[in-house]
């Protein structure tokens, strides 16, 4: 894939992008940064809004299937019932050992995720597949959230395909993985851990090495940082300045009323704590869609959207408040349309939350910030992670079992002579693409990058304006997956012909 | 290894052998074969008599390990302590990089595996290294039952590894792993699951392959039937007519009792089918354990047991009846030392067994005799075995889980070009043999068999009488462990190089 590593940027569309910071400086100081509770905490998933989404729309047809919820013991649990959305109008059948296309559905609305993975949809056609996009339904349910793990998700989709190919009498049509994000965790997850099922997996910005001290905790906001950097200095230190500033007006009698004044709450801000909540995420968020052409994600954005804030920070008339600095670049991410009149802060501490909740389990992810970013230094702490699980969740967390459970230092070193067929594809804008595998493991386990992009714009429909990188990562996706089924197909045909 | 493929057989010690032939027939005619409550049906593991054993003792210290009950969600269940015996008196340490062995306990005391797994410890002074045996205890409390499955076993193990290395600084060491039997299922699989955690694994006599209808379910019962029959055709019919005289005489008034005196029954027999489950029980462990020296693992019995059987039955003074030749035969097995007065059957059905709960849940091994057998003709009915599970364990087997979890049909094509590093070892006159892997899958998941051999005589201390076979055996594999070693360590003094 060396070839690939010294292209030019692909801007991912932003499609599962939504990550989590999880829990971290709630109960010390300095104020927190990370807040778990906040809506606008990034993570992998948000909600997205319906209204402002007008991605292609893909015919299925949507089925339910009866899914064990805990494959791993025997303790007389219910079933849930597993919704798909399925298309066959390309597949050219058992007969021919077409494939089949499955999407590892991540923790969210499944029909949101078929109508944002183009890719998937206009691939089918050349491959002659079927295509599948099943959900993960256990974190829409409080009784079910014991048991939303990378694990049972997986072993899910393992039952489905098998009773799916039983059903279609497909048993002998291959199986390709795809997943964005936390989605492409599991689908490079799934093609370790069941390599009889499926024949490959492509993992977009798929953070597996965000884990332990795996990578530096501060990687993800380093990353944040050096985005806003490398569009304008002056841009990145006035954001860098900003939090001092910030605190400042919080301590001062009627501070907090004028900061809510200045962005434009709705509702008096409770603490600049919320606001930092607030900046952090639409900085994270910014950065994961930092894309070469308009996008509408969670929000509608311009393309470069980066570069857009950082004009308007830059360009404001001399005399303007810092703080007046900081509202006009982060409305790029908040109110693009200028529709919004006042910003809803919306900080239930009650909701229930899925990706909280797994990041109160097993999908610990250690995040910091170094002085070298242009965020408040802050070092991550295990002690009051946990705490704040204990305390939210009333669960402790689990470290090192995703490690343990899916390779951590040793897994690369593992990797070399063990298993094959991953791509592991990122952006280097993206800020989890820090987290993730970013170097060729063996000769069929390759990492494709690309400079400019951001969050798995590669699984994302194409488009009139895709850049020719961008054009050009997908075609050798396409080369690579094609690879994987002519390479099965040989074998299926010379067991055959034995 | 196509080297060893034509080696004469390996008699295998039996160690862990005992199996289990679950439910089946006992609601239904004909009678009952693989009663699954009877003491006496094969399995995997018996429980056995202290009294009776004398192998080598080694030294270890006993630990503990606080261990998650489960894994695989966040329940807030208690944790429970699992034993394990380590020795590190030949350990090179960690900057030598030297190796751990580990073997995968199976459902039992690991003691008793500890001192019938000689080659473990013969192998450790050689290759530097240290000895763990961890136990699975899951199983001796009905309360923990539920989480008492093979993924949940092969991640304790990669628990207790992982911490283990942290404690002793030797997170660089490889992990070997070594199994047998059940055990044997676990090693190979956990290295499939698991490659970051274990560099390689020994699965002796591991019938992964017993489930579904990737083998013909009479495959068991047919290679029992042809050990005896190479021994003696005329022995092998003298089984094969019992059957229907015990039927015949059950069916007398007092027809119970004669046969209850005939076999020597402390008690009454309430049925033939009791009758039959011992006698297959000892049919099927006789082959099992048919050794080409005397060896003493449920019982003590002699060299090549089953021509000492068949000498017996065949050598009774003309006008034996059947019943007194087959009495005569089945006493090699549970009466060799002739200290027995009567045969206590001791089936009490309320007894709980981890193992049967075992074939209850995900361990369906489908098991049925053929007419070319000497068992009377018996087809796997998966309804009556739900039907067993159901009103004994209130339990719903899942039969279709253990292929979907480790690899059915798709298994051997996938591993061709997935995974590495796997010994499977067989001797052919086990009947489980006919259930595991016996043909090599690539150039390092690799079948190494012996004609002459039983269950998983290789991973037995070695003792004087081994047979040239055997020592060549261990040598072969010892060697292939040597190479999985010696890469490894290549590939990361490679990295530390760069």
């Amino acid at each position: 894939m060396g070839d690939f590593t010294a292209m030019l940027s692909l801007p991912l569309l932003l499609s599962l992008a939504a990550l989590c910071f999880y829990p971290s400086t709630i109960s010390s100081m300095p104020p927190p940064r990370f807040s778990p509770k906040s809506k606008y905490a990034p993570r992998f998933l948000g909600k997205p809004s319906r209204s402002n989404y007008s991605a292609p729309t893909y015919q299925y047809d949507t089925r339910y299937f009866d899914q064990n919820l805990d494959h791993f013991s025997f303790s007389n649990l219910p079933k849930f019932r597993q919704r798909y959305l399925i298309n066959t109008d390309h597949w050219a059948g058992p007969s021919r050992a077409a494939p089949i296309l499955f999407y590892c559905g991540n923790e969210g609305d499944i029909e949101w995720f078929a109508a944002n993975t183009g890719f998937v949809w206009e691939i089918a056609p050349r491959f002659r597949a079927m295509i599948v996009f099943p959900e993960e339904e256990a974190y829409r349910n409080t009784s079910t959230l014991a048991h939303l793990t990378a694990e049972q998700a997986i072993a899910d989709f393992a039952v489905l395909i098998t009773e799916l190919k039983r059903n279609m009498s497909a048993q002998d049509c291959p199986v390709v993985l795809f997943g964005g994000s936390y989605g492409g965790m599991l689908a490079s997850w799934m093609r370790l851990k069941y390599p009889h099922i499926a024949i490959g997996a492509l993992a977009a910005s798929a953070p597996i090495l965000q884990f332990e001290d795996l990578v530096p905790p501060e990687t993800f906001y380093q990353i944040v940082s050096d985005d806003f950097k490398s569009e304008s200095f002056s841009c990145f230190n006035t954001i860098k300045n900003s939090w001092d500033v910030i605190e400042a007006e919080g301590q001062k009698k009627n501070g907090l009323s004028f900061l809510s004044e200045t962005f434009r709450f709705c509702k008096k801000l409770k603490s600049t704590a919320a606001l930092s909540d607030w900046l952090y995420s639409a900085y994270s968020y910014l950065a994961m869609a930092d894309y070469p052409y308009p996008a509408d994600f969670l929000m509608p954005m311009p393309g470069n959207p980066i570069k857009e804030v950082c004009r308007r920070i830059d360009n404001c008339p001399d005399g303007t408040s810092i703080l007046q600095q900081i509202f006009e670049g982060v409305s790029v991410y908040y109110n693009y349309t200028g529709t919004v009149d006042c910003f809803d802060l919306d900080d239930d501490p009650h909701g229930m939350d899925g990706w909280n909740w797994q990041a109160c389990t097993e999908m610990v992810m250690p995040m910091a910030t170094s002085k070298y970013s242009m965020f408040p230094e802050y070092s991550y702490n295990y002690t009051s992670y946990e705490e704040w699980c204990l305390g939210d969740y009333h669960v402790k967390p689990r470290p090192n079992w995703i490690t343990t459970e899916f390779g951590g230092h040793g897994f690369k070193h593992a990797l070399k002579t063990f298993g094959s067929n991953i791509i592991f594809s990122n952006g280097l804008l993206d800020p989890w693409s820090g987290g993730s595998v970013l170097e060729d493991i063996s000769e069929s386990i390759v990492a494709i990058f690309t400079k400019e992009g951001a969050h798995h714009l590669d699984l994302r429909p194409s488009t009139a304006e895709d850049p020719d990188w961008l054009v050009e990562q997908r075609a050798t996706e396409i080369k690579i997956i094609r690879s994987w089924l002519d390479e099965y197909l040989e074998r299926k045909r010379a067991v055959l012909d034995m």
